[in-house]
């Protein structure tokens, strides 16, 4: 089996023997003579592998005990709506940092779930950087701060968090569990698992436990985080396949050293294709500010455009796949994420340098 | 390999050819070089699985042109909430048949997100069985009734549909494409994957494209029904996996006969153990009205219920697993899902007979 370098902006890639531990189980689940997806899921061997996954998560990314976790469905997408709902009471409000496409819809979902207004946007800017701390205006009574911190279609991240004076909730859906993050700034920390984590179809809600608390009978069960919590995320049936997959996932991510393993490869990686744009006399060249330079999604250009359609050409050629960039923005981008085999990333560096080389 | 006799009332079993051909493929999906799962949603190969998935539901189920079709997620439970919000205008009401746990979760979303009645409820005899046509009592001005085409709990199901003068959404979960359906009388079907049609994760949800005309702006994005009919189901990244899986299912009841083909099987197979059951001289007994026996989920007690770990445990040496009763009502349940194999259900009257014989 040939595989590709696969730099898809997501669904992401996954460990080989991730991929291949469920195929050897999912006729089968280790001798049980039914699949794991074919199991009720209050059965014990699922519980195991349910409960397993949240524990992955919170040793992983370090999450205290007064925050919970809950596997849920819809994507960061329905968090968009879920957030405020379950956050925001009657007489609040909450600041939105508008920093690219997501941090926008998180926004404008928001704005129909209660009282919301642009902590700061980046769009006079074309969504090119991320604010500096001080930019960020947070009005008074605020009862949360929205960041996004990272954005996949700019190529942009927050490259450390900041304390803004209130809580935070975060969109952290592209660069889930690859780098630390300092838990007191925030109350919601919400993702899709299908970037960094695993297939698609699960997302990871982060709720400190005080938010529970709230009044929260006015929602449909589902878009409850209290009832999702009470019910240890079991109280519909769960996406099975896709929380055990993420699990199989976070072994391999513990394997190789966890978020802060994740965080080494992720810089490292990022810094082998900046340094191809950088050190390719402007051949190639970065539309973004050095500072806030994604680590998961390398966004770039062809200072002559017309060479691009050779480019992806060629790379396709040689087994680099999914290297166009959003169809918003053009260009090319490079998606980093946690799986993705460093092997893949010299072959896409040597092939950069080799085809300035020939063109330039 | 030795397959249990899986009863479970979901995540339903499935056919094995199917989990052979996930495990065939989920590691390289058709020597593409990657899994399908690893793929972007926006990628041709996923685009055809996709839209398959969706023509195939359309094609089985004979839903004309002027249904739309959505893969969505969070379940029936989702849907619980969204039914009312997409469908009731601000000055419409709807009239639920609360016909048994389902019904009445139906209900209890609903009243959160618009004007709602009991348009009959069973709360009184135990939700032991369906209404008469007669009993349903729809209001003046109604948009629509909502009914729950078969209670997994109690056994029982609708075992005709009858016009009752306003369009009707219904969760059809548990007994989805399991027989053909009178779609003129529906403004909605809806139902999650994990019992009839794959595996968890994906809710299927049919909705008439004059629905999709209401103006649904105030409504947060993933909620809208319009938003992912305009997007396909792609307006966010859908539940690859699921879709596939479903997609396989589909493939698979194709080859034996269809929606047409399940009905036969599911009719042979639940009478297989109605008349097990009749024919026991009193030591099985069913609590549901006859006319109002699922073909889904068959519920059943032993007349001397201190027989029932003897009769579990049995069972279960057997290999007949999941035959446990919901915790809310015990005795015992056979599910028998489009994907069991009619063998299993041999299995298990030869079972019951040989048990009833020997403690009777």
């Amino acid at each position: 089996m040939k595989r590709l370098h696969n730099f898809c902006a997501g669904p992401c890639t996954l460990p080989v023997t991730v991929l291949e531990q469920l195929a050897d189980d999912i006729v089968d689940f280790k001798g049980s003579g039914m699949s794991l997806i074919e199991m009720s899921h209050r059965a014990q061997i699922y519980d195991e592998i349910h409960h397993g996954t949240v524990n992955s998560l919170r040793r992983l990314y370090g999450a205290p005990d007064d925050v919970d976790i809950l596997l849920l469905q819809g994507g960061a997408s329905l968090q968009f709506a879920m957030a405020p709902m379950n956050v925001l009471g009657e007489s609040d409000k909450a600041g939105y940092v508008l920093s690219g496409t997501w941090g926008k819809k998180a926004y404008e979902d928001a704005q129909l779930c209660g009282t919301v207004y642009p902590a700061w946007t980046g769009a006079e800017e074309g969504y090119s950087r991320m604010p500096d701390p001080s930019e960020i205006i947070v009005e008074d009574d605020t009862r949360y701060l929205h960041v996004t911190s990272n954005e996949t279609i700019g190529g942009i991240r927050m490259a450390d968090f900041h304390d803004h004076g209130v809580r935070q909730v975060a969109d952290m859906s592209s660069d889930y569990l690859s780098r630390p993050i300092p838990w007191d700034l925030f109350d919601v920390v919400y993702g899709g698992a299908q970037k960094n984590l695993g297939p698609a179809g699960l997302a990871v809600v982060f709720v400190r436990r005080s938010v529970l608390d709230n009044d929260l009978s006015h929602l449909p069960s589902y878009l409850r985080y209290d009832l999702h919590s009470e019910a240890d995320s079991l109280a519909n049936t769960p996406p099975v396949f896709a929380i055990w997959a993420t699990g199989l996932m976070l072994d391999w991510m513990e394997e190789k050293g966890g978020v802060e393993g994740m965080q080494g490869r992720a810089s490292r990686r990022s810094s082998m294709i900046y340094d191809a744009i950088e050190s390719s006399d402007g051949f190639y060249r970065s539309p973004v500010r050095a500072d806030d330079r994604s680590h998961m999604n390398i966004v770039f250009t062809l200072a002559d455009a017309e060479l691009e359609a050779d480019f992806f050409a060629e790379a396709d050629a040689l087994g680099l796949a999914n290297l166009k960039g959003h169809r918003s923005v053009g260009g090319a981008r490079a998606s980093v994420y946690n799986a993705l085999p460093t092997e893949s990333v010299r072959v896409l560096v040597d092939f950069m340098a080799a085809f300035a080389s020939a063109k330039g």
